[in-house]
């Protein structure tokens, strides 16, 4: 399995992450994971685009140009043999000796780039079934936008998640309802879909752009408001994007079903209309 | 130079981080600083205990008891020759391949312990003269307590200072000044002593306890109470306490003197009884 390591493509056995890495003791970096559907990229154009504007939140100099990443991506998906699955890219500020919170200097310590490739096939079982999630306070920073490798509250709100058997957690901040732990979270309410807004509490996901795009094109009514806890419980449907769930249907929430239980018209028609998008880009995957 | 990964002190140049490792991809781990003076630990216990606690709170299982952690350490501390120094050590996941948010079992995946050393004097003009600080609204998570790698809201914040030319952030949330990027604040009022209590918002320094301790037992006043702002700006002294740092002045905010704009009376009793209280386990330091 080959990976990329700064800007070469390696082995993975080759690379070597030094214990003094920014990345590894202060989370001082930043991600992004692109999907390929028949070994094509679908929206990768905004995949780079965004972990570029995450460099330059926190001030980190990227090691290559846009152009030079994408033909580097495009080069590690073919060699590993790619067709449906996950690129994860991730940039940190380079090897800080001694440990100091202070920026290195770009000038003298460069980033260390990293990208490993997976086969995740479409879990359309899943897609069509749904997912159960659990309300977990959000205890995250006021940096969400910014896509970066701190995310032990991430995991954290995933894991007491999981610990109550759910799939997901839905964070909420004084009852506002945020994101997922990993994915953007939404709602529809007398067949209007609602999503929090962009802004410093939530990333702005790429599938959520996607999602809101197709559906405005579609004529369906869509709101970027935010939204409580209680008007969560109470809505028709609830669903959650990612890149790699998609639009992944809700259909219980602290144990109690989402409306009737099962994936709803509205996300349903949602998932539809990300799939055409898909095609459109990569060709037939349903 | 010598450091330890996992159970073993090996050469520098031997260690070698997985790119998965989840302490590079999640910021999942903990990680603390023990401080050394004439080649004896000051606290050990104290960190140890809080590492302990710190891997108890994101349910990390140690890879060693604590008495195995402190005979390693100390080992380390003599190889390198250490006399006046301090000891980075953190404690990570482990690798969990392909990436996944959620946690790996303990059973199945071993964590990954790593410690350096750095020869670090006590730097005593600054501790005479104090240093600046700026005023930075504290976008970190809500488990501050919890003494995690994931760190780039510190990062960032610390970052903002220097920008403006100061040596530390003092971070606030909404008006309640919290703490600095890399240590405890406190302020001095009409010859009372405050500092933030203990709770999800700070870190429960190991010098913060000591502070308060040596402070207690000579009978000055403190209170562990929140102050704001517009507190901070009127106080008659202002200090940060950490590790390294011990009793550090601040002399200046947001450019303007804090007092007469020089180390204040209670802070440099403060450092004196905190020094006493070295030498009573390490030996003459003055």
């Amino acid at each position: 399995m080959k990976v990329i390591w700064n800007d070469k493509i390696v082995e993975r056995s080759e690379v070597k992450i030094d214990m003094e890495d920014r990345g590894y003791q202060f989370a001082d970096g930043i991600y992004d994971v692109v999907r390929a559907y028949n070994g094509k990229f679908f929206t990768l154009n905004e995949h780079v685009d965004r972990l570029f504007s995450s460099a330059e939140k926190i001030e980190l100099v990227m090691p290559f140009t846009k152009d030079e990443l994408k033909q580097l991506l495009s080069t590690l998906m073919k060699e590993n043999g790619i067709s449906t699955g996950n690129i994860y890219m991730q940039v940190t500020r380079g090897i800080g000796i001694p440990r100091n919170h202070t920026y290195t200097d770009p000038e003298l310590v460069p980033p260390v780039f990293t990208a490993t490739t997976t086969i995740v096939p479409r879990d359309q079982e899943k897609m069509d079934q749904g997912m159960s999630a659990f309300i977990v306070p959000d205890m995250r920073w006021l940096r969400c936008d910014i896509k970066s490798i701190s995310l032990l509250g991430n995991i954290m709100a995933k894991h007491e998640a999981h610990k109550k058997g759910g799939d997901e957690a839905i964070l909420h901040r004084d009852g506002i309802v945020t994101e997922c732990s990993s994915s953007n979270v939404w709602m529809i309410k007398d067949d209007t879909i609602y999503t929090h807004p962009d802004g410093n509490l939530v990333l702005p996901g790429i599938t959520k752009i996607m999602l809101l795009k197709v559906a405005r094109e579609a004529g369906m009514l869509v709101k970027e408001e935010a939204f409580t806890i209680e008007d969560l419980k109470k809505a028709d449907e609830v669903f959650a994007s990612s890149t790699t769930m998609e639009a992944m249907p809700i259909v219980s929430i602290d144990g109690n079903p989402v409306g009737h239980g099962q994936r709803g018209a509205v996300v349903e028609k949602l998932q539809q209309l990300y799939v055409d998008a898909v095609e459109k880009e990569c060709g037939q995957i349903r």
